[in-house]
């Protein structure tokens, strides 16, 4: 297993034991399983609120991994897609990930809130998958997830981001329903 | 003048010796002002984009500045308020800066993009003052400034925060007039 190539302020520290940065995620639901598994551990080990992310290049290889981590670090940008994505920025060293002409994916275990949805538009991914729904976040686990464009699917798919939704969604509410049952803090 | 509270690595040398962080900013204008100082200045250094912001507490005591920084650090998360508000709920120390029953306001040159919107959203500001908006931006400097909920000043002031617009605005204009002069790069 490579080192994590992570601040490691950000993560915490069991993402080393519990992931394998050599395995190759060929499938999108490999892809998927793997931002729920981080979801789950984050509430088993309770570092952070019940959402994992990961972003993947185009032949599988894993990029970088996120978990939420706003009140681990007290900072309400350290949703698990955003901590994703700013290492995955910084292992490949630009600010779009495909400026390299490559095709990157972001797999969510829950529909990304207001601010990681605009994140979204900017990193450079041509392909976000999403297990949980909004109103599952919402129902199971208490989140707001915010404002979004009416069609934001559509918004995306316009700038070349395609949109999978529901893989493994019930894997990914049993998580939520995980957090809620630790009665975990909503925020 | 008091220590910068930011880390170097995220803004430019220049901000020790230009902003005064002993100084009160009373008047939304004298706040706004500064949010487009920080953003001409950014541009007549080359650190980053046309794009300056401020975080303040009731009082007028600035909290943090941040400006675009997103070439420099290869990172499509250094926007200008993010880097504000990142250094702001580092500074206080907790992830909602209005948790300790304070009033927050953030200035920011140019109406926030999509990200920095989503962010707005959670950040535990109370107030949003906006310099120039998106078609200034986007018809001045050539950015694209994302999709919005189509009421997104509605949705903010559902959600208690306030909203300002056109402060200053040809001021901010000026800026990003400034920087299109230059031939700065559009992302």
């Amino acid at each position: 297993m490579r080192a994590i190539p992570q601040t490691v302020a950000t993560l915490p520290a069991w993402i080393a034991a519990s992931v394998d940065f050599e395995h190759c995620y060929a499938s999108d639901d490999a892809r998927m399983a793997l931002a729920i598994q981080l979801a789950g551990l984050n509430v088993e080990h309770a570092t952070g609120g019940p959402f994992g992310a990961a972003v993947f290049d185009n032949a599988g290889a894993l990029v970088a991994v996120g978990v939420n981590r706003v009140e681990p670090l007290k900072s309400s940008l350290a949703h698990a897609e955003i901590v994703a994505l700013v290492a995955a920025q910084r292992k490949l060293g630009r600010a779009r990930l495909n400026r390299d002409g490559g095709r990157y994916t972001l797999a969510a275990s829950a529909q990304p809130c207001c601010q990681c949805y605009g994140a979204i538009v900017w990193a450079g991914i041509d392909k976000l998958l999403i297990g949980a729904r909004t109103n599952d976040t919402q129902s199971l686990a208490g989140f707001d997830e915010g404002p979004l464009p009416q069609d934001w699917i559509g918004e995306l798919e316009r700038r070349g981001i395609e949109v999978a939704r529901d893989l493994q969604r019930d894997a990914a509410r049993a998580v939520l329903r995980a957090y809620a049952a630790q009665g975990g803090a909503r925020y």
